[in-house]
């Protein structure tokens, strides 16, 4: 069986921008590996199902079926060992980075550019994106995100941590990506596919870093669709 | 020679509070290292110089002298590498919470607590400090934490990442800590010895975290002379 890979996408199946899933898409291009992208779209939720799984990514790797992509991280460094390593050390070191980028850097995008998001779902990803989100808020989307160009500030002060381990060396791993890498770029995915608006300034570290990113693996990331111009 | 280890002090040599040398000295403490501990107080810069330094810690240990608290650590790995490592991985995968310990956590509790210090210090120290942390701050010290118990639930909430990866696993580092444990642990330490706030809730994840910190090492860290009541 073909290795695949379920990733979130929008009307345009090439438009890919779940940041969980990029997480997963990086990491099996760091490893070499090459898997059928299974568009999802939001709604199709028995597909999941099918898989045992609640959300995307899902991954089919041979006998073996990943829900989540933490997991579909360390089962790629647990059956490809001889492909250079995710972590390069243990897992547990890089929980705080990944928790870093789910609860201050993904809040603080979401809060950028969520209302982008809708127009690019079909009718019944749309219905349910915009209301669950707006449940989550509390708010309307175009509420969240108004004034967000008075907001950048703030944002871009908020990737001081970011922005000095990239000033010290080309990746969080060093002089070579890893899994670090791969789980704060998944947020600057999303935020790539779905937006216009232009996160960080073009003279700063994390811009130029994010440059190296898009260019990994022959320009993966980059070759997708993108609403930033 | 007997190995030392520069550490800022208050008026009370017992009263040690610098975020960095707390990380040195738990550092060592993990390696099963004893230091002797030189007591230095703001403005003692001949001694520094003598060592080729500019601030603490500094570690004397043997022939090697080292000057800062990321050196000190890649040094203890390197020359006692049959002791638990510090860097379960390359240190430069423990780039990131070092910054995000520097540019937001420190800062943080800087805006709540640095009005504390002045009162622990020597004249020539606590003029020293006034001086140049009201110029940092571009207003006096009384004026930087004034409120500050209102602003306890914005600095926790600050704390989301750190409390989410401690309701996954003890330490940092895993089930035992290493050095991410001790650079978080430091601040933690400064904020203990000279501020009465209390920065945590009872029941928060980062409290119990904070709690083992204290009892490692036969309560090292909890047998210095803390304002914390």
């Amino acid at each position: 069986m073909a290795r695949q890979l379920l990733e979130l996408c929008g009307t345009d199946p090439a438009r890919r921008f779940s940041p969980y899933c990029w997480r997963s898409r990086m990491a099996l291009a760091h490893k070499g590996l090459d898997a059928e992208v299974v568009p999802w779209r939001f709604t199709e939720n028995a597909s999941l199902a099918a898989l045992g799984g609640k959300s995307v990514p899902i991954l089919v790797d041979g006998d073996a079926t990943l829900t989540d992509s933490w997991d579909i991280a360390l089962h790629l460094d647990q059956y490809y060992p001889d492909a250079p390593a995710l972590f390069q050390g243990p897992p547990e070191t890089y929980r705080f980075i990944t928790a870093w980028t789910d609860t201050m850097l993904s809040a603080g995008v979401a809060r950028l550019i969520v209302s982008d998001i809708p127009s690019l779902l079909n009718d019944a990803g749309r219905a349910y994106f915009t209301q669950s989100r707006e449940k989550r808020f509390a708010m309307s989307l175009d509420q969240v995100t108004a004034g967000r160009e008075a907001r950048l500030p703030e944002f871009r002060a908020s990737l001081a941590p970011l922005r000095r381990v990239l000033t010290m060396q080309a990746f969080l791993g060093g002089a070579a990506p890893d899994y670090a890498d791969y789980t704060v770029f998944g947020t600057f995915m999303w935020a790539r596919v779905v937006s216009p608006l232009r996160l960080l300034d073009a003279d700063d570290a994390v811009e130029a870093w994010r440059g190296r990113m898009l260019d990994l693996y022959g320009g993966l990331a980059r070759a997708v669709p993108a609403m930033e111009t």
